[in-house]
């Protein structure tokens, strides 16, 4: 099953819906539009039937994946009904897929981080091959397909990064990874953009990535569940800027499985429903690492098999913007 | 003002109560009650009164921020009203006062953070004094005053973190320090609960710290409105461990003002009503630096003046848990 959303123009401004496909070239289903007319054949009222509906198949897919049975029971029955009723037009304009309360990015391509600290002058930490490690990005900071990349004052170095996403379905907590898969709600597409100038500034700090990724943040076109996917024997993934092939990878060079990033992960505190994790930059998924680099007005399209094309245009640098005045130690006082 | 929860029992489980006062010696309004009571004053029927003081006064108090002007209105015009009605017990059982959708911690104070580098064994980065460094953490890990901290099964060194927070009240982009302060609801307390012994593993990948973090963050008891407070000149910060004193220092040796923690967070991206943004350990603020260490049943009480006392009790080591197999470099196969 693919999930995705589109906007739908309302008196209060677009509101998001959700839709299902069991293949988005064959064409796409209203959900709530589907589970609304289901509802009224079982008795309900128009008004109350689309009550319902809202409820069980709300705006947010957060929201929805929070809901559990009731809500994958609507999509599938809606992709099951042949009648046609709810169908849209073969390739409706999707937007943002996905509004993660939370995001975290991990560092599983070991030829991409192996570069990265040399790129910070550093050997690679032993902790990369004891456990996965990761940061939170910022959950405000997600952009759908077609959207512009804000480009922030503080940053000459834009960058993107080709990442597997996996969204968590289920609340849960302590598990193994044995167990992890059945709490995971499917697969997209994630590029963590990066401005690497403010980056690798921050990153002598030691907190991690800061700033220099808290802008903007792509997913999308849509969210597979895993099912559909021949995820197990590892995925393509392209990365085209302006059309020419920067990055041609495979999810199968991945150090950590996803089911354990998500055991990991899932150690001492509680998962939610649209939460999404990040494999971290495959093999070769950005420009730093191929001595290529971006400007304003680049077209980035990244590509993994199974999961389609998620295409972001570069913004105009901002001009202006506030910068601390630098402190003085006490110890040079 | 100071505004803080209590859990109000329903058929379907408890819910969070938004509570009002000007001093919490003297006592408690409860806002939603007095919002209900003021709309049917001004005509509404009962039912309507109570609708609409429920989307003014909802029960999140991020949701509540977000709200604007409609909600401090309610709050203003509860604590103006001397009729008593809406008055609670004058010590009502607080709950977790703030539920942010997003918590990213700074580090502010020199003699810590020059600690905790020598701890790393590292010398002190240029960057911390170039501009105020970040890391997010984990939205959902929020206690109260009164919980117990869970003490996972990855961790045996437990550590407490005392710290000012920082609480935004409406939503900025791109403001300057003059601008900041216009946009902060208030001050708290806050607990950064931290497992010393992986955060110190985890942190030599350069990532930030995560799993020494992400388990439990203490915020509350209430959250005050800078115009009730002497922040200016610093605030007295302590901590006390089972009622021994532990620390005793002053919010006046933050490096970076609240105007600027705000001003820079806010460049490149919009922050919202409810996140919280803390100042960072205050100077003595944790065991590792005065060479303490906490044990199971241990009562953690940080005080700061003016916002009260958050106390909570650690908890009893997990057992069991899964832990990742280490991985075999490439270069050593």
């Amino acid at each position: 099953m693919h999930l995705a959303r589109i906007r739908q123009q309302t008196p209060d401004g677009p509101e998001p819906r959700v839709i299902a496909s069991d293949n988005p070239e064959r064409g796409w289903v209203d959900v709530r539009s589907h589970e609304r007319l289901r509802r009224e054949r079982a008795g309900a009222t128009p008004a109350a039937a689309a009550r319902i509906a809202a409820a069980v198949v709300p705006a947010s897919m957060s929201e929805a994946l929070a809901n559990g049975e009731a809500f994958v029971d609507a999509a599938r029955a809606a992709l099951a009904d042949a009648s046609g009723d709810t169908s849209l037009d073969s390739a409706p304009e999707l937007t943002n897929a996905l509004d993660p309360a939370a995001y975290r990015d991990f560092m599983c391509f070991e030829e991409h981080f192996s570069f990265g600290y040399r790129w910070q002058e550093r050997p690679v930490p032993e902790i990369m091959y004891e456990l996965p490690v990761s940061y939170f990005g910022n959950p405000r900071a997600f952009i759908g397909p077609g959207d512009d990349v804000p480009w922030p004052h503080y940053t000459r170095r834009m960058d993107y990064e080709l990442e597997l996403g996996i969204v968590i379905g289920r609340a849960c907590t302590n598990v193994t990874p044995e167990e992890a898969l059945g709490y995971v709600a499917g697969l997209t597409i994630l590029n963590d953009f990066s401005a690497r100038d403010i980056q690798a500034r921050e990153m002598t700090g030691g907190l991690g990535p800061a700033k220099g990724k808290h802008f903007a943040c792509g997913a999308g076109p849509y969210l597979v569940t895993l099912d559909a996917l021949p995820w197990e024997r590892g995925l393509r993934m392209q990365a085209r800027v302006n059309g020419e092939t920067w990055c041609d990878a495979t999810s199968a060079e991945m150090i950590w499985s996803i089911a354990e990033i998500v055991a990991w992960t899932s150690q001492g505190e509680q998962l939610q429903p649209g939460w999404l994790l990040g494999s971290g930059t495959c093999n070769g998924g950005s420009t730093i690492e191929i001595g290529r680099e971006l400007s304003p007005g680049d077209v980035v399209e990244l590509e993994i098999e199974g999961l389609g094309t998620l295409r972001n245009t570069l913004g105009i640098p901002r001009e202006g913007g506030w910068w601390p005045k630098p402190r003085r130690p006490a110890s040079h006082a």
